[in-house]
């Protein structure tokens, strides 16, 4: 009885606080008729792919999309619209050639790209592959004075993933309530792979290790030696699909890496079955990139829409995402797919002619693929009172931040980022959109993206939940992150749901409920 | 009741029929044993694809894997092995080199590939992309004369396909269930979209005509003008899967072909995008082809095992595959997993020490993927009467040809080809494999493969049924059928069943019974 009693409570609650929570009718209205009927999200996501390139941090392209897209906001009339630098980010990198094939035994051309921030290969060359194939360091000394002139790779047998799944695929009904009845998570402090962790975690722990050890060691011998190249497998995906990163440090006083080429899982795996059946394998390679060092700085493009209440409008809401990618794709859903949102979102509030009441902010982040440089500096230079590391008074201005950053997905409903207060408001937003598909509110944190760099000076800061597509599968940091695999549906309704969000909590008599600072 | 009659009868019938037919369990198990425990079927793939690279017809690739499959034969010890010539074919034809990138508006490597037997580019080039957006012919006679040192493309939007149902699959007992109670197929000779057909048949097919009009005819002029290239887009897969087969004559007479490169989906459909917005892109390219003309002859790998009972050692059961493959990757799963299971088969049958009472006769068939050439010449050459145009008295010799080629996926049973009378054959032998998901017979026709060639003169000739697995979605004619994707257990099932088919076939009383001729 005591918890039926609890319940009933929790719910009278519940629905108490969701009753007090305003939808404005009028202005759903209005957002969803500009946001689902003259959309302009996919003549963004064009300009921000198609149009400008691969947008990695430092390159052209990301300062071509941060050009076009200030030209842009101040074009549909917001404010203060300008291209701020945050700070010294490092060097910048550009592809600006790459050939890869195999020569011998068979000519093939090869499926690869560098990872970003290592050297080219000084014009065409034509190389011996050297085969790593030990488990052991001792063995691995052997191989020293070996490496000069060679493509230097290690051995694997790696399975390719199974196909049996669908790569794409949307949150059922089941999934979704069970993150809408999610509890916060208390950590234990204990790591799985610790000493009380289970063995078989500690194993995969020492093993992964030793695989690393193994890997760096045979780098530094080969780049020592002076190898032509190092070969890496694809760490994720196959039927062409490659998954590339960083292999070398940007920070401006940092040597160049040596070439380090990604290859496609089918590639690499045929090269090293050849090897170790002792057949000579020739690769022809010239891969040439290039540094950019005349401006180390990191910029964010930020812009306004003004508050019109006198008493509300140095409140500020803000809604971002970051404009920066990998290079191997044009970063459609990493994270085009966001900026492109979040544009369409303020795009939507200025032609429905809707008045806010606090001041709107856009902001396009920089550098966040390399650890959210361009958010976190943002909140540091802006709002972070530097001694307490908490937010300042202008930081006490911001009712919430918005964030989208989890690919071409519609959205779901939102993360609480365990902000209970922020449930009831949220709950009650969301009903606009539940024809949409947009219902589910989570208490769970999500990580990985900028608006962490809010919630951790105690500012609200919100990730929405998206379908989750083919993400994981087909385009995060792969060189298939490309326009073609945006859903140009989902991301409508995205920013109809975000400009909706981003105006009521403009419209909303106090700001969005602050978590307690722990 | 006559009804429930008729059908007790035909079930009596068949039963009776499937329990005079013998499986020779000692054999069985002799095969099983080699097959499934001391398997070599990897090695042989291996050796196809890795080792030979693409084996397309005439290319050196296909001459060592004939040469590699020869020499195996004989170590194992078949006899009277032999490349046996069986016609022109025409020229061969080899990738030498494949670099095709977006130099303008910005850098990107471009993944595609050649259509067989199209010319190179004579070196690099770097080229202006000309957009053709008409459905019209008129209008097309304006691009007269604008095509020089073009690269030539046709205007799409496609879709990408959806990605939303698991690329591999296996079939269902219902789906299984459903062919083994399939019926003959009369054919109407009423084709779908002709006078009597449905109306949006009808529009569909005279779209892909003028299609198909319109690229030929843009092909044709840009040829004319002296264009670089012509860019196809491609024709099925997505996220780096490439399907490429031939864009030329391959007769000894037929000029070259202008180069016609297969460019990924993604790729394609973001050059005609941002060439249809009016910015210019260039290309860069470097294709090199060989045209191989010294020999224009075909041939076949044939080798036997001579059968042991001297009255019907004249008798010939008949295995194979085809050996040649598609030129963009190594022809894994079409058709070196039929190669290498054949040629398990027959290295099982040998190192089991049986003694077959007919000869065993395996042949790895050429220029299958340009119309089973091949074969066709082998039955026309040998076992085909050329007034009656019907089996001569060594076809009446030949029991059975058993061929595999629908992929890496593993027996479900075997097509009848309309063949009523073998179905208790092979529903008694497929009994002790039913463990290894093999027991369907279905009276239905399969078609596009070798096991025509024998059909059509009235030899029995069958196709086994096998799992889908990603053939449709990954590997069939494109860049991703390679070694990798091959299933090594379903192939060590797949060599299993063969031998035991072959075995049985090769000590039965007598021939399996013909279809009567129409």
């Amino acid at each position: 009885m005591k918890k039926i009693l609890h319940l009933m409570l929790f719910v009278g609650l519940s629905l108490n606080a969701v009753a007090q929570e305003k939808v404005d009718e009028a202005a759903v209205k209005k957002i969803r008729k500009e946001g689902l009927e003259n959309s302009k999200v996919m003549d963004i996501a064009f300009q921000l792919t198609d149009v400008v390139g691969p947008r990695l941090q430092g390159s052209p392209g990301l300062m071509k999309a941060s050009k076009y897209a200030v030209n842009q906001l101040k074009e549909w009339g917001l404010e203060n619209v300008q291209l701020e630098p945050w700070g010294e980010f490092g060097k910048g990198w550009e592809l600006q050639k790459c050939y890869v094939a195999m020569t011998a035994p068979y000519y093939k051309p090869i499926l690869a790209f560098p990872k970003v921030w290592t050297a080219g290969s000084n014009g065409l060359q034509n190389a011996e592959v050297l085969l790593v194939d030990e488990s052991d360091t001792t063995a691995l000394e052997q191989y020293k004075g070996k490496f000069k002139n060679k493509v230097v790779l290690l051995y694997s047998d790696a399975k390719l993933p199974s196909g049996f799944n669908p790569d794409v695929k949307r949150y059922t009904d089941e999934e979704l309530e069970k993150m809408a009845k999610a509890e916060i998570v208390v950590r234990t402090g204990q790591p799985a792979g610790g000493p009380g962790g289970n063995p078989a975690m500690r194993e995969m722990i020492a093993n992964m290790r030793r695989a690393t050890y193994i890997s760096n060691k045979t780098k530094e011998m080969a780049k020592a030696d002076g190898a032509v190249a190092f070969l890496s497998i694809n760490a994720r995906g196959k039927d062409g699909t490659l998954f590339v990163q960083g292999g070398g440090s940007y920070k401006a006083t940092d040597p160049e890496n040596m070439l380090d080429l990604v290859v496609s899982t089918e590639d690499y795996l045929s090269i090293a079955r050849l090897a170790k059946a002792g057949i000579p394998v020739k690769i022809d390679l010239d891969v040439k990139s290039k540094f950019h060092t005349a401006d180390l700085k990191g910029y964010n493009v930020i812009a306004e829409i003004k508050g019109t209440d006198p008493k509300l409008k140095d409140e500020v809401v803000m809604l971002g995402a970051h404009l920066d990618s990998w290079h191997t794709g044009t970063g459609a859903t990493d994270n085009a797919a966001g900026s492109s949102v979040m544009m369409e979102a303020v795009r939507i509030l200025k032609a429905s002619g809707l008045k806010p009441k606090r001041t709107i902010r856009i902001a396009l982040w920089s550098a966040e693929e390399q650890g959210l440089h361009g958010s976190r500096n943002y909140v540091k230079n802006h709002l972070t009172d530097t001694v307490k590391q908490w937010s300042n008074a202008a930081g006490e201005k911001i009712s919430a931040y918005f964030n989208l950053d989890n690919g071409t997905g519609k959205i779901r409903g939102i993360y609480l980022q365990e902000n209970e207060a922020a449930r009831p408001i949220f709950t009650k937003w969301l009903e606009p959109f539940h024809d949409l598909g947009a219902k589910t509110v989570t208490i769970s944190n999500t990580g990985g993206t900028d608006h962490l760099s809010f919630d951790r000076v105690g500012i609200p800061g919100f990730q929405f939940i998206q379908d989750p597509m083919e993400y994981s599968t087909r385009t995060h940091h792969t060189n298939m992150d490309t326009y073609d695999h945006l859903y140009p549906e989902d991301l409508k309704q995205a920013a109809t749901i975000v400009a909706s969000f981003v105006y009521h909590t403009a419209q909303r008599e106090a700001k969005i409920p602050r978590k307690e600072k722990k």
